[in-house]
């Protein structure tokens, strides 16, 4: 990497994130000389992306560093000479995702934005975007290292894997190090003191094994979640609790959005009554995103402000920060990503995108080895990345019959004919961004 | 093997499949020269073994086949020299599994046979009594062959793979030869010249590939069987088709216990609502063998009346009789049974059980290689044997953990706390036959 | 394949083991009708290809069966319409073998007409003509079977399953014929009654498991072969025994080219000896050959004559003719062939070809489940697999590197100064037919 | 660990090593605060016991530090409370390695220490023994972490893995750190900034990527390797070199004991003229010995001697103290040490100990993932793990025939003749420690 400093090129730059990410470069500025920093988006986007871009400018300028922040609604303009490119753009903006959730629920199963019905379209719309982004990077910055946290973030980096040859792009989400950070509240220690092992894909991971300074401490931590004593911590989605004795026999932590699975009822039935309310996540989030545009937009501003926090996906900012902070430094430390499988587990393909414990160097991620997965998940993560990877079949080939048999295999569609049915409706509703499927 | 003749030992001969399998000796004592046929029942089963018994000395004697029934309540009586072990008993009888179906179906799910939480207690409650039906065998006749019809037959065959060292158990059900009985008929062919690779588990089997005459026609029969041809003889549970674009994808033919996963929506309705009506399908079989039992025990009845074809199960006994023949002759033919994977397929271990086409010769079955499941349904597969892995584990070591695992991850099971009431519900329901949960 | 009866091309036809072949498919010809043989040779070989054409015409008319021979110098002219291609071509003639023996040799070590150098240098002369011989079939008669006895039979068929999309090509060799047939001998019973599982590649299998009517007698026969009473009827090469000891820690039956390993010492010292005499195998070989070309001239001679029997790989013919009955017949017996792993084993590549045990029908062999190499010969056969991978890539890329790796990998090479100088003798005494390396 | 210090227990502290292991921890006091060392030896080596740990409590005394050394003849005293085990013994003393040597060669072969027939007699009468070792670890200070740097390192530590269900044993060898310091020579870098992924067993590992702060330079280091520029630095034994083809092909670099096997001819010639001179190695080696403890007995020593540099193995001592603090300061470093496999590399078992780059924390050494060993070094591998399984397999068992199978497949070993001779003689010579084979 140059010596005269970082070029960073953010995809989606106009994102209601930004400020974070701005912010992360600010606070590491010293060890992490980030020069340029490229905020590009698409013409459709030039309001959000003027607003974002003159908050960054005042952010950086009473920040007092030197790091210089430019605008571009072209992204072969900026991506020439670029260090690491981060992709958090979303392909149909908020308003797709409204309808990634509605239209799931209006025939009665849960959209789900990872894995269900709502998440595969996302990943259709998106899988296509990013394939052409990569070729542009492998023209014009070809060792650049891509950190995409567009979602479903799996999906979408196993595309890469499978159907180019570059070979620099990891995944990344909060939600390990939000694990981490649970775990530590929950034993009381400092959250650099915690790391784990973790098996699984994106949004679906299971928490094996954790240590505390490098020392296993599950067994002990395990008991105490049976014991409910980690529940007030292990903040689940509307709060539901899993069973002692489901927990016992899995021997590991499910994620948050297990809920969707091993809740299942609870969760349709609640998001059912949202839906009737008119009331479904991502309105919320949109909601919240008009609000802090407005903040933004305040010329006396020039701080991350506090709100944003609230907005979910709190520590994306972190989690990239720290990479790119690693890889830049050489540093060896440990970090949770998304990266192509190369053996780590014996029984999926080399291709297949896990989420797993990485060293993390100049050279990019290394995964430490597995093995198999725990006998009493290999069989659930299996099942999702069979629908994984047909889903990113589908996406690049446009084929209908890979998706429908994505949908049928998946636990959280109740039946071949809803999921020809929820197929077709979102079809419709999404087809200006799904070009392959015409 | 002896010369002079065959010697079977049949647990659980009291069942009303008997007479079937009487006639399946009888057909073959050219080649087949079974000399002498133990059924053996418990105390309890004493009124229907002697009926069924009387009806067997009738057909032997009517055919005029070299061939004595003997009856028994102690299996170690009968054990010695025995050639080859039947096991179609059903802990619980008839009455457990109308519990099986009903209270799950009282709790709002599926109860579903084999992998469902009724199938789950069929195994819970079978396994601890195959495995002490193996200790005898291996002590009194180790080198019997055992067939096991008793379901669900994965998980009973792989208990006996993982916590025995006997090497001579094969699982078998009627359901590969239904496929190949509706393939041939949809093909216009004789079903002699049909065959199959299939893919999967006990139940959850998918037909990979087709051959007539060695030659493969899965194209043209996918082809057929997506144009909607092949429903009418394809019968499915109630009827439901599954969708062009759904098989097109899946690469493969599902079977029809895969419409409990597929249609699982449409079959928890129509399930419900004959439970509502008080007409779950064990009900209905018992009301069949109540009947079959009355025309049992007319004394002019010599041979398998044709009624119990119709008790479902039909082709049993042809499978268990055919299986006998290839290994006594040493046919080397392929027949589609119940073994330990061993290497068949990479991603599982060794010691599951997979249902598969093997060649079958006097050294027993051996499968053909399939290396790795496709992978469009090896995600299903995996999860099922999880589900079943885990199921095998709480009936021999009576973990009530392992068993609410087990649900967590089976798709039918609606949530983690309907888990927990379904298995407290059916654990009350059959404790009696469950002292390793006492 | 056609009702009128089977096309045959065999290339190399002017083969002095051909009458063999004729004669094979003369006993055969009630249930398999042949009607066409082309006989197709290079211009080079044209005396000898018009001899034993020749030759096959008076033995097919003396046995008054209705089989066409037709000779050729262009393969594209014989090839349409062919249900079976064989090949057993030798580029560069027995003259090149003699090279391939004494030059290795003369620099102090085994040529090894299979893996070692010898065999190196044969691979690297003939992969490129298959692959031009695959390309023709691919275009001109695509649904033939390719049956190859060329050696190094599983090199050459790896070539074809890695660097082409062809997937009827079957190699085949008499050494496991001629295993079954030690093994009757052995146990004396006939060779029908005979099978095994065998585990490793071309001319580097050992027997695992031995079964007389589908039984095993495995420890049995182990016992006497330990005791030496095997050793009268197992004759290798050189008469040479292995220790008790040996085989027993073996588990195993070597096959008679591991004496090049196993006795490493002795057959080198015997062959300088042959060498220094001027006498190496292929010279014998020659001499043979010359002689019977002598015998098939005599126009009074119409039958395949006995001296043919001596002159090694007996039964090629026989395993060919089996083979091809196998799949025109859709017989379902077993065969052992080279043919793509595709997870037989789970530690090799699924396109790297084994010698195997498989079911014959007309769709070809299907392997039958090993799962993994017994443990105690896994290493060699992964050693020898090493060895024939890299040779297969540097005969397709004439890369000096790979094949000069391959060597220093081969146990009979002595050290890496020495695989540099028998590559280059062996290069330029073969250069003409190695034109990927000029 | 104990907050007050951490006790060290070296088993064969009499080694002529242990002033460096000394020198190591007072180096490192400040950060690792080894309270206690206890120096175990037997009582046949009373004299050379005394004489070491006087020097090293002289050592310790004049560097004034805070760490008691102790001498025991009893390890069952010195276990209780220890945190690390270091295992340095020689059961049969040098003595016992000249035999090692010479027998081989005596009857034309190589003896050669790790894996020839040497080697697996250092095997024979060292596994019992460190069998023991862990049993008394298991009772006395389970929590304690094995360190074991005898030979062969891979065998000793794979009994560990195999037998006994202790998970806290490593092996180690200098010869890793060996290579790190020859490639930073090379690449004229320090050797903390460089790193490398190596693939193999111990004493016969193949870097298969080298870093620089964590990028990799590879490509350039082989081309460097390649023109030979690398040689001067790479000293190989008898300083042969490797082609460069053989390199190139390779895509690998060899480590020093693989001249045993591509320089087979010129290591065997060089040995036998050494021997016919009454010079082996290990005489050399014993003679240096004599002369470390004659320097070692001076009262005014009170550092590590320089000549102890010249031992050979300089860097063992190095390599176990960066260990122990990387345990002990979970420094999550990578070092390359000796550890089950666990599904690094899938085509091994799980209990094949493998070398291989690992992170090192509190929770021991983790392996990063391989998947599959590179293709053109997986065969050489896997037949050495062959090899190895075997000679732990007759270790224990006390098997001839394991260990005459396990000579045969070795390539240094010319003949199953000659294997079954070098092993008469050899468990002749050996007798009294190898009560297994009495």
């Amino acid at each position: 990497m140059k010596k005269q400093g970082i070029k960073i090129v953010t995809i989606g730059g106009g994102s209601s994130y930004t400020p974070e990410l701005v912010e992360g470069f600010i606070l590491r500025h010293a060890h992490l000389p980030v020069r340029e920093l490229w905020l590009v988006d698409i013409e459709a986007g030039r309001e959000k992306l003027e607003i974002v871009g003159n908050l960054a400018k005042r952010m950086v300028e009473k920040a007092g560093v030197d790091m210089k922040i430019h605008l571009s609604y072209d992204r072969r303009e900026a991506l020439p000479g670029a260090d690491f490119v981060t992709t958090q753009m979303r392909v149909g903006l908020l308003d797709a995702r409204i309808k990634d959730e509605r239209i799931p629920l209006s025939l009665g199963m849960l959209g789900q934005e990872t894995n269900g019905a709502g998440g595969m379209f996302k990943a259709l719309r998106t899988i296509p975007v990013i394939l052409d982004i990569v070729k542009d990077i492998q023209e014009l910055c070809p060792n650049a290292w891509l950190l995409n946290f567009t979602n479903p973030a799996a999906m979408v980096t196993e595309a890469i894997s499978r159907y180019t040859d570059y070979k620099r792009a990891i995944g990344l989400c909060n939600l390990p190090v939000g694990l981490i950070a649970a775990f530590a509240n929950l034993l009381e220690v400092d959250s650099e003191r915690v790391s784990m092992e973790i098996q699984g894909s994106n949004h679906f991971v299971y928490a094996t094994d954790v240590f505390v300074d490098g020392e296993s401490v599950f067994d002990e931590m395990m008991n105490q979640y049976i014991a409910n004593e980690a529940n007030e911590t292990m903040t689940n989605i509307h709060g539901i609790e899993f069973s002692s004795d489901f927990i016992r026999g899995l021997g590991a932590i499910p994620c948050s959005y297990h809920n969707y699975y091993y809740h299942h009822s609870e969760q349709l039935e609640a998001q059912l009554k949202e839906y009737e309310e008119g009331a479904v996540r991502a309105q919320f989030v949109k909601d919240v995103e008009d609000e802090l545009f407005e903040l933004y937009k305040d010329e006396n501003l020039a701080v991350k402000p506090k709100q944003l926090e609230l907005r979910g996906g709190a520590l994306y900012s972190d989690a990239a920060c720290n990479l790119i902070d690693s890889i830049y430094n050489n540093k060896g430390d440990i970090q949770y990503v998304d990266v192509p499988n190369n053996g780590t587990v014996s029984s999926l393909p080399n291709d297949a995108v896990i989420e797993t414990a990485c060293i993390i160097t100049k050279n990019g991620p290394k995964p430490i080895a597995i093995g198999e997965f725990n006998p009493e998940i290999n069989g659930q993560i299996q099942m999702i990345k069979t629908f994984e990877r047909l889903v990113v079949e589908a996406a690049v080939t446009g084929s209908r019959a890979k998706a429908i048999t994505a949908l049928n295999l998946n636990p959280l569609i109740p039946s071949d004919d809803l999921a020809n049915k929820v197929f077709d409706a979102l079809l419709e509703a999404h087809l200006d961004y799904l070009p392959q499927f015409a």
